[in-house]
């Protein structure tokens, strides 16, 4: 599964502050010994493989783990005991002794996934091992900031009723929206296509509809995540997830974690200097995405007299045998094609799986005029080019994988708190 | 300081296959138990802090490594005993009791780094310590691929004689070459200024210069980790290294190490759609590539009907006040800074550090320029952009700082295999 790097986690409790939930254990109060230490590392690396493994026995801990036979019933014995896993009856089946098996109890944690997205919010509730117990997908009230709010908090307290929770028994919740969350001010840059979004604070407001722990993340990096989890970046290393619809934008996984960079505006591709001339004075939009964005494609049919409301009634078209919108798509593919040859010039990527709209709907059309340019523009062969499957729950799924194993994280740290082990 | 993927070495004993030296304790012979591999991982990190930090006391590694004092003792025998580290006397000065020292054996390994480029070539041979104790610099004999092997290989025997070893000595030599050594087939693609290096099995004939394990790096990427650790990249976890020169490329460092793609191709921004037009046919040369490196240069200034001989001769005239020469300066930086802006949407750098013969040599006229364009294509503000202080021994710096990052894990590895600790 691919992971995020140590999120920046909002706690109500600490408004101003964040808790960085890095590799080191937090012990609460004092000095660790090194025996303690250990206990708690390889207790946390058993749950992890419970967590990664589903079901699981004790020597196929031991094997996955590295760790001793001993070591391993001690670390189930804890965790039993913090009711952060359970026995789950016996593998039959098998030659030899029957083996216990153990997995994550369900209800140790939940993680509430939200897409907040221009046209829709979309929201799932999920328990710790990812089955998703309640959702909903509503039309967006994005035009006023405090309608989304209202909305989101309303459908919250929906999915957990239906759950049989409270609110305060949600582990993590996790938001996805367009932009960059500047995670210093609270600030939503880059974000024009959610109103009220930039002002100062907006990010944290998030606090009041959920009450618990949350998470702001790009929509496009947390769909990166979702594709390494549940779609065709699976097993991948090295690749992208390019979003091409109402924006564009990019989330970019190495080495199976989410990139973010420096300031957290890696993958802001809508700014590649890619379709001629210079970028729009008045800024708020790249110069990629203003060419290559449904607004740009349905302004590219009407400068060829083709009336078309939405990007998708000229890929209609396209497929009719229109030929001005065969000549827009012609002209997107190349768009795309250029701006993926300097994705694959600096990244060199396995996969570039597109979504959105446009990514994930037309790529009948767009994929193979797209991988053949970009064959001419670049030094090796192009890396394969896929239509995401996930859409349009990308993004929510991407949520809900960062959000799980966050939230896995963070009820071993309270565990390990309220009863230190060893 | 910044540090490379574990590598794949060629191993002369093993001509066919490489030796992958990752995270893993190759323990030599069967299975391990968990004592002794915590104890030769505790080992492992306690040798590799007394690296990094040079002459340090049990107290300081105690609290570097997080170990305790007992566990750090016996470790320091062991390395001791392994010839390894050494007892280096006690530090005065400080109240207390006197600090013994120890610091890592110098003798211990033996690191060459080579440069190999179209017009020099530069060798340097060091200690395990990191201090040179013998260099060449020599014009190189590029036009042939024999005439190079058997000029690295005089230089070679010439520094281990000056150093007083064999050549069988040498722990690591890490060679910087121009292209992408594909390491299955030991092919070196995209280097059309090395002659004789793209027919197969060209990389592998490099063992014969040293008789030592030997990696062969992308130079570019090699100059992205001298950067790192001596360079202005030190400290940084996201940076990119632009070489502008003869040709062009880019080194890629990310949470402080070097990412290569998943073919080894990430950085060739060469062939980044800038500059106007498509790719020349006959490839091999990028579209930006063919604008913006010393050529493209010389060429632009030709245009304008400027006589230049070199890139060199083009950056004076601009200084000395010349009108064309200085349009051909504006006109490069528009390139680079085109360039950059795709390469700061898709990775969000904090630092850009600019290295070739014209990076490095005309960033008095090129910095200002290329930032201020740069600004009006990006979302945010750009990033830093300084030129390299470490031309024209960047890549050079390199390859040691790689060779002795790799050599410092294979005299442990091979004291472990000797004299197994524990």
């Amino acid at each position: 599964m691919v992971q995020g790097d140590p999120p920046m986690i909002n706690w109500p409790a600490f408004r101003g502050g964040y808790v960085n939930l890095g590799g080191v254990v937090s012990m609460s109060g004092g000095t660790a010994n090194t025996t303690s230490l250990l206990r708690v590392m390889n207790e946390r690396a058993v749950f992890a493989e419970i967590f990664r493994l589903g079901r699981v026995s004790r020597p196929e801990l031991a094997q996955a783990t590295g760790l001793s036979k001993p070591t391993i019933s001690v670390a189930l014995a804890d965790l039993e005991r913090a009711k952060l896993v359970r026995p789950v009856g016996l593998r039959t089946g098998n030659a030899g002794r029957a083996a216990l098996l153990y997995e994550v109890r369900p209800q140790a944690g939940w993680v509430l996934a939200v897409d907040i997205g221009r046209a829709y919010v979309r929201l799932a509730l999920a328990d710790l091992v990812g089955e998703i117990v309640a959702r909903r997908d509503e039309p967006s009230r994005a035009e006023s900031y405090d309608e989304v709010l209202s909305q989101l908090s309303k459908i919250a307290g929906e999915l957990t009723a239906e759950a049989g929770i409270a609110r305060g028994d949600i582990t993590l919740s996790v938001f996805g929206t367009p932009g960059i969350h500047d995670k210093e001010t609270g600030v939503l840059r880059l974000a024009p296509n959610l109103p009220g979004w930039e002002q100062p604070g907006a990010a944290e407001r998030l606090a009041d509809v959920t009450g618990s722990p949350y998470v702001v993340e790009n929509d496009v990096d947390l769909a990166a995540l979702g594709e390494g989890a549940y779609g065709l970046g699976q097993g991948i290393s090295h690749f992208v997830y390019v979003s091409i619809g109402t924006g564009i934008g990019m989330g970019v996984v190495i080495d199976g974690k989410l990139y973010r960079g420096s300031r957290g505006a890696a993958g802001e591709i809508s700014y590649l200097p890619v379709g001629g001339g210079d970028p729009l004075a008045g800024r708020g939009r790249g110069m990629f995405e203003s060419v290559a964005s449904a607004d740009g494609v349905v302004a590219a049919a009407a400068r060829l007299g083709l009336k078309a409301a939405t990007a998708k009634d000229v890929f209609e078209a396209a497929r009719s045998g229109d030929e001005s919108a065969a000549e827009v798509v012609a002209a997107e593919a190349d768009h795309i094609a250029h701006a993926l040859a300097g994705v694959t010039a600096v990244l060199d990527p396995e996969l570039v799986v597109l979504g959105g709209g446009i990514g994930a709907q037309a790529g009948d059309l767009l994929i193979e005029p797209v991988s053949g340019r970009l064959a001419s523009l670049v030094a090796l062969s192009p890396p394969r080019i896929e239509s995401s499957t996930l859409e349009p729950d990308t993004v929510l799924l991407g949520a809900l994988a960062f959000g799980l194993t966050t939230a896995r994280d963070l009820v071993f740290e309270r565990a390990v708190a309220a009863t230190p082990f060893g």
